[in-house]
């Protein structure tokens, strides 16, 4: 935990705040933090800073914030992500809120498995939890949206399809030209699920104005590779 | 698993192989190949292609292979790791081995607690374990060389500072311009360990010719980094 997000509206005109739940437990045994000691903060969907520690004990903590910063700004970037096996979303939904990515849509895909949809890992409590990691590791208070899409045709063609967004690529082992660096417009990339798109979806996002691009000969995890995609395109 | 990975020695000169151990299981079970099914293989240290199941049963699996591609080219970079927490460090073994690094040192930090250096996760068979799995995900069959320098000084002051690559980079979070992207000559990149470099180590590595580079303003976990900063370099 690089920064202790507070929830939104919980710091007082006087930048004081009262922290209870998990986090006490974290400032006080992982960080090692008692009274008097400081420590980066920063209010959910606002302002970062600093906070000094006015009292400490099993019923939770008060802080006095100066929240002087805005956090850093998102990436330009629209992860679209065919839906991945649990485990392995919540951990893609840390890293890519922790880089600081602006949105992220869950699709469907062929090579997506149907009970996928059905995941606890979906409910909106469990992708907060993991978006609070992300943030809390990248120093940020404010989270990606995301939506999901299970039915990916009339997703591209009706949405991405005529998307205002010009810059559109299609991470897959078949692309001949590698992940672009530092793109600086406003873009999205689609990542596919493990094993690969098919031949369908490829021809859907190419009619849809994808460019495919590749990582490389090698096949990537999905969570490799996303953070391989989105370190290339901004960091 | 992209592909089945046999021991170095085990394809005879007909092209034939006996598998047995865990992955007999796995081709039957997660693959659900039987008898005159082919499979992805490579010859651990040598060449990668296909071979058809002649046999499959609880004793192992009889193979006849063509074996008649050469594995991806390694990646021209030395990833110098600030010795990460045991579980980390599975995963980056892995990670980088899937990307194609050619070789990994893991070094002494400040920040890197002394008792990791005594952790099981650096034995052998353990560290082999690890780039197995990279290897069979990255369908490749030549592992990086690991090396461990557990004195950081000598190794920078000694090694480093005298090593015929002219590409350092030290991956700060201080650094000011980004990791670049794309490099086609050797070069060698160090990675610090969670909390970063200290002042000292930075001094360190200047003096032996690195120069530090950004992922970002977002502190990145690092096997998040690692990911990152190889996409970069190259794909």
């Amino acid at each position: 935990m690089n920064l202790l997000l507070l929830p939104r509206g919980s710091v007082d005109a006087d930048g004081r705040a009262h922290v209870v739940g998990d986090a006490v437990a974290h400032v006080r045994r992982v960080l090692g933090k008692g009274v008097g000691d400081d420590l980066k903060v920063g209010e959910r969907e606002g302002r970062i800073g600093r906070a000094v520690i006015e009292s400490l004990d099993d019923h939770g903590l008060r802080l006095r914030c100066t929240l002087d910063a805005d956090p850093p700004p998102k990436l330009p970037v629209t992860l679209v992500l065919a839906l991945p096996r649990p485990p392995v979303l919540r951990r893609v939904l840390q890293h890519a809120t922790t880089m600081g990515v602006g949105r992220i849509v869950l699709c469907n895909a062929a090579r997506v498995e149907k009970s996928y949809w059905g995941s606890p890992a979906l409910l909106p409590d469990e992708i907060d939890a993991q978006l609070r990691l992300g943030l809390e590791q990248g120093r940020d208070t404010v989270a990606p949206s995301i939506e999901q899409r299970p039915r990916l045709r009339p997703f591209v063609e009706d949405e991405l399809a005529h998307a205002a967004i010009p810059r559109r690529w299609l991470a897959d082992g078949d692309g001949r030209t590698p992940v672009p660096c530092d793109v600086r417009e406003p873009s999205i990339v689609a990542i596919g699920p493990e094993g690969g798109w098919v031949d369908f979806e490829r021809e859907l996002f190419a009619a849809a104005g994808f460019t495919a691009v590749t990582l490389g000969v090698r096949p990537l995890r999905v969570e490799t590779a996303v953070v391989a995609v989105l370190a290339r395109l901004a960091v």
